[in-house]
């Protein structure tokens, strides 16, 4: 992968406005009155607000995306500032934390109109979303608001950010290419003798000097002959001869995730643990030949799948092989049986084989790519054909 | 601050044991048959179980503290490895992500029986607490255990979490001191004409250096003569002579955050920004002084207003003055003139006065503190005296 020219920070307002219309026409067909959101994600994807400030679980944020017209920003007074650098124009904003009142009464004046109409608005709360306010708070709302009818939200949010813009795919495309970069430098940071705390410490070091903005998500393992789960924190033990050492990073730049991991042997490779990397560096060969508009989530899974059961006829326990990727570590669709969504244009996958194989141990693969019209091209540089030994 | 002896990571089963009675207690004098928990922070309070892995929306988890006995867990099988090594015995895994059936079933077959005696379960749903779980999926699930009547966990849950151990006040003393020495480097890794945002990166990279975990939050801001808020990501404006510039962090060991900022001149401060700094410097003592057992975190907010007042009557927009800190980045109580929370000893907490000047101009200070009998230790090294001139 060459290295590529660094992408504007931010979105045109443009891009906003795109988002919004396409949200609206979705809402006109549903007749709904509106959208009413409450995370990260969703905030951002409407209005470019974008903060760490989220870190904080203190204060709720509300955008309500109306019919017609701009979203409106209904948040605690310290964002006010920054809100007001985005393309928004009704910012509303109360001092807060007030746990009387925090947000309370201005929500209730934007939607009482709406609940004396008896109109239909959306609200996020289906798979893989939740909400982000106190559950009495949001009761409390509801109450004062009886009348308003509450339409689940997911559908309309998935399908607008399962497919990305090309502003969104370079951002991807630009994180993507810092990991490549960091995964190439293991072999010089990681050794022998290393506690593995030491290594996430020194890995997290390099993804910042190669241009990361932050490293959110960083997971992995090592031990003798493979690895036991893929989700745990870094221990103090060791890195040593014969281990299988697995990192899993979720980087950002600007407020985009990549998503993939990269397996190394210490000093020698088990040849089960060899074997185990040759069948998902195939199954994900399949996943990428498989990967094409058209196809579904599901036909993905079953290519992958395929492969793997050379060796493993149960599957991982991680209950899919791979997911859509973006503003979040892991976005829908999922690569499952249950997940027949059509894939199409512009969409970020990642492509995750996972395996069982000895007394325990556990093997995971993973790529970012986009698809195309021609179908997948890859984000991420592809993983060494054999497991590397470093 | 002289360097400490690092801590051990984890706690003690008897800590989780501890915490577990705790609750116990509470829910017995309220009458309830449990608590339910969806949150990463209240799921790890209780069993230890940490992980990256919330970063991914994907998938629910849920910890369900009985009236006796250890807690159950609810989880996705990908934690079922990690979930072993607790202290839990009742570990129920599904195979997720699973959106017709996240969990529901087996919290279903967990909640059923108390449902049908009309039991009063705890559930957190008040200030600074949201539910993680999508909730069409909280709402199908309480449609099928009609019966059972759910109360407002958020009391128990922040008295428990309020009152730190000294095993936690341990860890959080540690990244308070990682997050000092790394503050103490920043005339060195900044310079005029640096962009923000490299400094960002610089300062993200010595915390790891100094034996951070990682650092979730960094935020804060540059311009001449003073910042305009406190919330936003990095710009790549160069440092210019003249700039007041400010870095506030939240950073982590073993799942512990210290949350402090500082503010340094760059080449040359003016005088309305060095009044500001002594003022917020004075109410920063003016907090400590009050910070004792039996006073109020509205008695912090009072001394601290007191001294802002000086130059600044209208206070910031930041809505309080200072909160609770320990495994999130705020915690119950905010120093606000309506937290009447009475101060016990083994809280930690932060002193973060603030003012507004100048056009448009805030400035803001914080300190990390424990409350011990004889009143306020200081976590972090206190800021130096006079706006420090890069």
């Amino acid at each position: 992968m060459t290295p590529m020219a660094r992408p504007t920070r931010g979105f045109s307002e443009q891009e906003y406005a795109d988002r919004t219309s396409r949200a609206q026409a979705h809402m006109a067909q549903a007749g709904w009155a509106g959208l009413l959101l409450t995370t990260e994600a969703e905030l951002r994807y409407f209005s470019g607000f974008h903060t760490l400030f989220w870190q904080s679980p203190t204060r709720p944020w509300f955008l309500f995306v109306p019919a017609v017209g701009k979203p409106v920003a209904i948040i605690p007074e310290i964002g006010a500032d920054l809100m007001r650098r985005t393309w928004l124009d009704d910012i509303r904003t109360w001092s807060a934390p007030a746990p009387e009142d925090d947000g309370i009464s201005l929500m209730t004046e934007l939607l009482a109109p709406m609940a004396r109409a008896g109109d239909v608005i959306g609200l996020p709360k289906g798979h893989e979303t939740h909400l982000r306010m106190p559950l009495g708070d949001y009761e409390r709302l509801m109450d004062g608001l009886r009348g308003l009818r509450i339409a689940d939200g997911t559908p309309l949010m998935r399908g607008l950010r399962m497919v990305k813009s090309e502003a969104e795919i370079e951002k991807i495309a630009h994180i993507c290419a810092i990991g490549s970069r960091s995964f190439a430098r293991v072999p010089e940071i990681a050794r022998e003798g290393q506690p593995l705390e030491d290594l996430f410490r020194a890995f997290r070091r390099e993804a910042l000097a190669q241009g990361a903005d932050d490293v959110p998500y960083l997971v992995g393992g090592a031990d003798a002959g493979g690895y036991h789960d893929v989700i745990s924190p870094p221990s103090d033990r060791p890195l040593a001869r014969g281990d299988i050492l697995m990192l899993d990073t979720g980087a950002t730049w600007d407020g985009y995730f990549c998503d993939f991991d990269r397996n190394f042997a210490i000093g020698a490779a088990d040849d089960a643990s060899r074997r185990a990397y040759d069948v998902l560096w195939r199954a994900t060969e399949a996943g990428i030949a498989a990967a094409r508009p058209g196809a579904t989530a599901r036909d993905l899974f079953e290519a992958m799948q395929a492969v793997i059961r050379e060796i493993d006829d149960v599957g991982g326990d991680v209950g899919r092989l791979g997911h859509g990727l973006g503003m979040q570590l892991t976005e829908w669709p999922s690569h499952a049986a249950w997940d027949r969504t059509e894939l199409t244009e512009n969409m970020v996958l990642t492509l995750e084989p996972s395996l069982s194989y000895g007394a325990g141990r556990i093997m995971v693969h993973e790529e970012n790519i986009v698809l195309r019209a021609s179908g997948a091209e890859l984000l991420t540089e592809r993983a060494a054909r054999d497991l590397p030994i470093i």
